[in-house]
Order: C-alpha cells, then sequence, then structure tokens
C-alpha cells in the first residue's frame, strides 16, 4: 500500500507561516507572550516534519521487522507498526529545542530592554521552571522509551500496566526535590470535617503516578481501530488549550455567559489585566503557559500523525504514541496543577475503562484482541465477542446480568439452562456498535471522536458551571 | 549457550553493604559528603541489577530479534545482541531515583540541623545544579534510546556520526539558558596574543557537541571483540574517578610528589580545608562530586555487563553501549569543566581514530566489519585486510606506504609493478597483532586493556607533570 500523497503547496505555504511565528518575539514591538509565537512557530513545524517523515521511514520499519496486519481490512499488506515513534521523537525534540526561548535569560534581557506592553506579560519565564520543565521532559522521554520497547519486545498486557509508573519517577523525583506542595483544596461540603486544605503527604505523589499510569492505559485499551488512539489524544489536547487560554492575558474582555446558568460569583474575568480567568494572577498565566508550551506540538503531531493513521490507515501508532501522548497529558495535569479539569476530558475513556474492569480484573474471560469482528462481505463492523469455555460464576453472571439489563453488552445464554455462552467484549467501541448498529470502521473512529467531542463540552460546563457548587474562587 | 552462572552469595553479601552506604547519610555523625555515600549505595545495587538482569532478559532479546552470532568463535549460536540497553537502563534509572538525595531540600535541612563537621563539606548541593543534571540525564536517555534505534534499524555508519550531536542538544540547550560560560584559559605560551581569557562564544557550542560526538564514536569504531567497548568505558571511568578523588575534601593531607619532577607551585594540596587539589575551592569540589555522581554508577554497570561480556562472550553491547557510555563522559567533562582532562584518558582512541582516518575518509576501500581474523584452526586473532579491487591513488599509495613504513600497517604489493593489492585494516586491534603477532581474542583484549591503562598513567603524568608548564594555577 503506498502513503498517502502529501501535497507540495503544504510545505512551501506553511514553512513561511512558521518561521514568521518564530521570528516574530524578536521583532518591535514585543508581544506580551513572546515564547508562545514561537512554541506555536515550531508547532507548524513539527507538523510538517511528521508529515513528512512518517511515509520516509516506512519502509525502515518494515524492515526492522516493526509492521502489523490491519484485522479490520480485506488487503492483507503489512502496515508500519511503532509509527507513533517519529511523532514522539519529533514532539520532544521541538520542546528541547524550545527551551532557550523559553527560559533563556538572554532573550528575556533582549525583551525587557523594549518598552513593556501594559497588563501581564510573561516575557521572562521563572528560572526554577527549567527544571519542573525538563523532569517533564525526562518523564516524556522515558515513556517514548517503554512504549517503543513494549512494541519491540510485546510485553503481556497485564505487566505492562505499572510501566507508566516508571515514566513518572523524574516528575515525583523533582518535585520533591523542589519540595512541591502536596496540598489539595477541600471542596466546600468536607470542609467542616477536613478543613480548607489538606496536605496528602505522600500520598499525593501515589495520586500523580497514578494519573500517568490511568492517562496511559486509558488510552491503550481504548485502542484498535484506525485513529482511535490519535483522535483521543488530539481532541483531549484542543480541550486543554481551550482551557488555557481562558486563563492567558487577552487585549479584550470577556467572560463566560455563566449568568445564564444562574451562577456569578467566580466568573468575573478580565478587569484591569484582561487576564482572563486568571483574575490578574500572574502563576496562574504561568501555569497555563507550561501547559501550552507541551499542548500545542502536540496537537501538531497528532493532526500530522493521524494524516496516515485515518481509515485506511497507512501508519499505525504502536504504544509509543499512547505512552507519549498520555504522559504528555499527565505531565501538564501535574506540573500546571489541573488535574481534576484534566481528569474531566477522560470521560469516555473513564468510561470505557469502567466498563472493561470486569475483562481486566479476570470476571470474564479477555482475548488478545478485543476489537469489533470484521465483516468481509458487508465491510461492516460488528460487536465482537467473548466465549465462556466454562460456566461463568455466580458474580459473573451477576455482573455481566446487570450490565446487560443496563445495554451495556449483549448476551447469548444457554437455550435451556440459561447459563452464559458469550458475551460482547466490553469496551466502547462495541458498545457503540450495539447500540448504533454496525457500522464502517470509519463511521465508528467518527462516532468515538464525537463521544469525545461531547465529552469534553460536558467537562467545561462541569468545571466552570458546576465546580462553583463545591469549589469557592480558591482554586489551585 | 547458557549465560554465566552467578553465585548467590554475591546478592547476599552485596545488598546489605549497600543499604548501608544509602543510610549512613541519615546517621549521626553527618558525613561531610553524605549524597555520595548514597551514590556508592546506589552503584553496588546498579552492579547487582546488571548483574542479574542481563542474563535474565537474554531470551527476549532473542525473541524480538536482537541477536548476533560471534564472528570470532567456531560456536555459531546466537547472542543476545544490544544488551547494552540493560546497563543503560539501570544506569539512568538510577540517576533518576538520586535526584532527592542529592538536591532535596527536606533532607539538606535534614543535614544542617545537626552539627556541621570541619572543612569543607557539600551537603547542600546547589539548586541551580539539578537543570544542570536532568539536561545531563536528557542528553543520556537520548543517547541510549539513539543507539537502540541504530542497533534496530541498523543505520549505516555514515550516516550515524552525526547522531551524537542530537543526544547533546540538551546539553546545549540548558547551558545557553543558564548563560553558561564560554570563555577558555589560553595557554601561557599563547597569552602575549589572545590574553589571559578568551570567550569562543558559539564555538564553545560547537566544541560541547564534537565532544559528544568523539567520546561516543571513538568507542564505537574500536570495537568487534569480546570486552572492548565495556573495558575502554570501565578503565576511563576509574581514571575519571581517580582524577575527581583528587580535589575531594579528605581527612589527611596529601601532596602529589612532584618536586621529584622539579615541579612545586601549583601543586600546594590540602592544607586547612584538606580539600585535596580544589585548594579549598567549593566550585571545585561540586563540580568533581558531579563528576563522581555519574561515574560511580557507571564504573558498576560496567563492571556488571562486562561479566556477561567477558571472553567468551554471552552477551553484546550493541551500540547502546557506546552511546551511553560515551555520552556519560561527554557530559562529566562538560559540567564539571575538564574537558582537556578527559581527553587525556582517550589516547587509545584517538589513536585509533587517527589510524582509521585513510579508512572512515574513504581514501582506502572499507569493509563493513574491520575485525581481526579468526583462524578456526588455531584459535588465533590475525590483522585482517582490505582489498583493492581497483588500484589505487597516488594520494592513498603515499599515505598508505608512510604509514607501512612507520609500522602501522602491512601491505602486500603487486610482484612486478609494485601497486598496493591489499591493506591491514587501519585499527589499533589490528595493529596490536601486526606488532605482537597472532594472539587469542581473550589475549587481545587484556592488550587493548592495559594500552588503555597506560594511557591513563601519561595523562596523569601530562595532567599533574607537565600542565604546569603551559597553564598557571587559574584553571577552568
Amino acid at each position: 500500500m503506498r502513503p498517502r500523497p502529501l501535497p507540495p503547496v503544504l510545505l512551501f505555504g506553511l514553512v513561511p507561516v512558521g518561521a514568521w511565528f518564530i521570528v516574530r518575539p524578536f521583532l518591535d514591538p514585543i508581544p506580551p507572550l513572546p515564547a508562545l509565537y514561537t512554541s506555536f512557530g515550531f508547532s507548524v513545524f513539527a507538523l510538517l516534519a511528521t508529515l513528512y517523515i512518517i511515509p520516509a521511514v516506512g519502509p525502515a520499519f518494515i524492515k526492522a521487522n516493526l509492521k502489523g496486519i490491519d484485522l479490520l481490512k480485506t488487503d492483507k499488506t503489512p502496515v508500519p507498526e511503532s509509527q507513533g515513534l517519529v511523532a514522539a521523537a519529533v514532539y520532544i525534540l521541538l520542546l528541547i529545542l524550545f527551551i532557550p526561548f523559553a527560559f533563556s535569560d538572554s532573550i528575556a534581557t533582549f525583551a525587557n530592554a523594549k518598552k513593556k506592553p501594559e497588563g501581564i506579560s510573561v516575557i521572562e519565564f521563572p528560572h526554577y521552571q527549567l527544571s519542573v520543565y525538563l523532569s517533564s521532559l525526562l518523564s516524556l522521554l522515558i515513556a517514548t522509551m517503554l512504549g517503543f520497547l513494549d512494541d519491540v519486545f510485546d510485553i503481556r498486557w497485564r505487566h505492562k500496566i505499572p510501566i507508566p509508573i516508571i515514566a513518572s519517577i523524574p516528575l515525583l523525583m523533582v518535585y520533591y526535590a523542589e519540595r512541591g506542595n502536596t496540598d489539595v483544596v477541600v471542596p466546600i461540603p468536607l470542609r467542616f470535617i477536613f478543613g480548607n486544605l489538606v496536605n496528602l503527604g505522600p500520598l499525593y505523589y501515589v495520586y500523580m503516578s497514578l494519573l500517568s499510569t490511568f492517562a496511559t492505559n486509558s488510552f491503550n485499551i481504548l485502542a484498535g481501530i484506525n485513529g482511535a488512539e490519535v483522535s483521543q489524544a488530539l481532541i483531549i489536547a484542543l480541550s486543554v488549550i481551550l482551557n488555557d487560554l481562558l486563563y492567558l492575558p487577552w487585549p479584550l474582555d470577556f467572560r463566560i455567559p455563566l449568568h445564564l446558568l444562574g451562577y456569578r460569583a467566580d466568573v468575573e474575568v478580565g478587569g484591569v489585566y484582561s487576564a482572563g480567568m486568571a483574575y490578574g494572577s500572574r502563576e496562574l498565566v504561568e501555569r497555563h503557559l507550561f501547559s501550552l508550551y507541551f499542548m500545542l506540538p502536540l496537537v501538531a503531531v497528532c493532526i500530522g500523525f493521524m494524516y496516515h493513521n485515518w481509515y485506511p490507515a497507512r501508519a499505525f501508532p504502536g504504544d509509543t504514541l499512547c505512552y507519549v501522548t498520555g504522559m504528555a497529558f499527565a505531565v501538564v495535569g501535574i506540573q500546571a496543577h489541573f488535574s481534576k479539569t484534566l481528569l474531566l476530558f477522560f470521560i469516555p475513556q473513564i468510561f470505557n475503562f469502567l466498563l472493561s474492569c470486569p475483562q481486566l480484573f479476570g470476571l470474564v474471560p479477555c482475548p488478545r484482541h478485543r476489537v469489533p469482528r470484521f465483516d468481509h462481505n458487508t465491510n461492516l463492523l460488528h460487536p465482537s465477542k467473548t466465549l465462556f469455555l466454562k460456566p461463568p460464576s455466580q458474580l459473573t453472571t451477576f455482573v455481566l446480568g446487570t450490565m446487560s439489563t443496563l445495554g451495556l453488552t449483549e448476551l447469548t445464554r444457554h437455550p435451556t439452562n440459561g447459563t452464559i455462552l458469550e458475551a460482547n467484549n466490553l469496551t466502547i467501541l462495541n458498545w457503540f456498535l450495539l447500540r448504533l448498529g454496525p457500522m464502517n470502521e470509519k463511521r465508528l473512529v467518527q462516532v468515538l471522536m464525537c463521544s469525545q467531542v461531547a465529552g469534553s463540552l460536558l467537562a467545561f460546563t462541569v468545571r466552570y458551571g458546576l465546580a462553583g457548587l463545591v469549589y469557592d474562587g480558591n482554586r489551585r
């Protein structure tokens, strides 16, 4: 199968755009957030690099035996596998090259020499942030490495669940060495027990590593159809960016029209600093800038990868892509202190994880692949089944019975004694096929993407609409 | 071939030793350099981990097609290749786990609360060093990653020479962001032209990346016999450690007996601080501590790896080991500011590089493998030859003629017209075989190790005996 063609006009059109954004911070008048321009410019190049490198190195991947057969196609030509490695490499390399733009004294000095614009301008990034940034890069790189080792050595899935914990060690170590805050704000209804703040101490570190593990593995178990892994990452990254943008200083006042929902107290945005939801707090602006620095290039490499991974896929992500994107979200959630908001963007993943629990924890047999079943004649996907070789236990029967009643799975029972013989594999993809009927692979990934977008809309509603019920302005 | 057996007594004997060194900094009286104890304790565990993990994962490597046939053996059983990855992973993981011990405020506070010992004690490591340490880890990790990719994708050697430059990017970026010093001290005889200090500016960055490239590739081209790569790294690491120890505060006064050589001015060591060659400079002590933190675990993983890589090898290093060890030396040379001293420890590698130049730069044909030729009957190694398929150019004839006269290679000439038909491959290993006669593989690696030790002895003589001629006390 030949790689998807790339219009050369893209290259010629985007190179000057990217270059302009990189050069812009050095031109008068200095923009208020110069490094953000650079980050955007770098992201344009990240997109181009991913678009062009992935097809170029495809044959080398196949030669090195990094290839897979698409289970849901009639065409059995091997497709390069683990090409998420290219996206990860481009992503991390650009984040490293970005260091002097975000942290260099000399660039800050250059900028400070000029007249400062009004309002909040984050020209000089605080220096202690450099070690935080570097530890994040280390974690991303370890995640990439482990993802690739997983692809090469084909680690069994039960063994690989704790792998992201290893990747989160640099985050934890530097957080500890920098005497990171382990306090969390207590929701209002619980304050009469715990007070305003509670110090989680070592539990905070457990929380951080669990967040990495969840973010990584939740992508890994929602996979198997063309574009599934990368589209989830893309939509979550875009949601994070949208959330970050609310906290940046803007040249215009804006407010979220929450009075329509009946709230008003903590949504007075803008003001003298025009600083969006940051209420003039420089620290909040810095945190969300930090998040943007990681998310903008991530969106770029995801788009680039998706172009080749879209149905019918010319490149497979491998575990590498799941590991690195999951880790990137964990990094920004932890380092920029919005892990609760972040988890809200994972609603489809959380649903899929809860749905999968009976199979993950051994109540229901778990075959190696739980991807939907492909019908060669109609080109449609149907829910795949797991077979009970021996009669299920009472607990399993009860759990599956309940799930079947809730419409989450479909059971085949023995015609006479009613024992469960088969059940749909418990994934969100099979559930979509069960509820919406058989569809082709491209449509299924579009449904998945719609559910992700719907999840993000719900997340924003909860975060800015309902969070006022349980948190006051004292947010972290 | 079965892995070399490991005595369990080693495990039981070394675990308490390592544990004691890790716990020691928390016991009264606090030692003057507490983190150094931890580093030593971690190194003991690094040794054990490498010793036990390498044979354990061997079958997985063979299954993942990471295997090689030993060219210089009659036994053609495949041996696991790229197992330097295990050494690199253990090394980097322990360096990450070491972060809180070296940089944590809370441990320093604990130590400061106790009575301070006299003299220089580096309990609290300067905080800005954390980003330097993290950038070093990033470079090591990228080197590991690229080494492993090189093993998997089998990159052509001409393409891989610049790869270490990519790995040195984090070093360069953070050096720049931290406004690193780009001044170098000018040797006395040249000061009338340049003054005492000369600012290399951007050239300093070129120098740093070239140092990484050289350190990495010089191991890569001096390879091919069991134990060659790892023994070079081991002896250089031990030499660096010996050099570092000269700068630490010791409970005893000492001086290098250079008066025997006729010098005295700048070798007054010890004094009130008992600080060795550091002349009471806290900064020099810190730099050499930094170097020790990287070198102690490196020695440990090298010993562990060498146990399995020793003749007849049960594990091959792959390019991964060369990349990670070379990068480790570049990191300490650059970050602890003793790159010139470091290069002195590379005398055999520099000799091998110069010897290889005619083949590297295409004057003389370069076959894929330049390892010595193995004689199955006698079990001895002989110099391998490169064949001239077409008559060599005049320049090549002149260069090879000169080298032959100097005894560096052996030529086979056409009996009538004298054109060169064959030449010994230009490596230090073939040169040893040429000068010392055929020998078996184990003896050859021992000769190589002796030459490395002799090189280090020469290096120490030059550094502490002769450097006084061209540098005064104003060292960097």
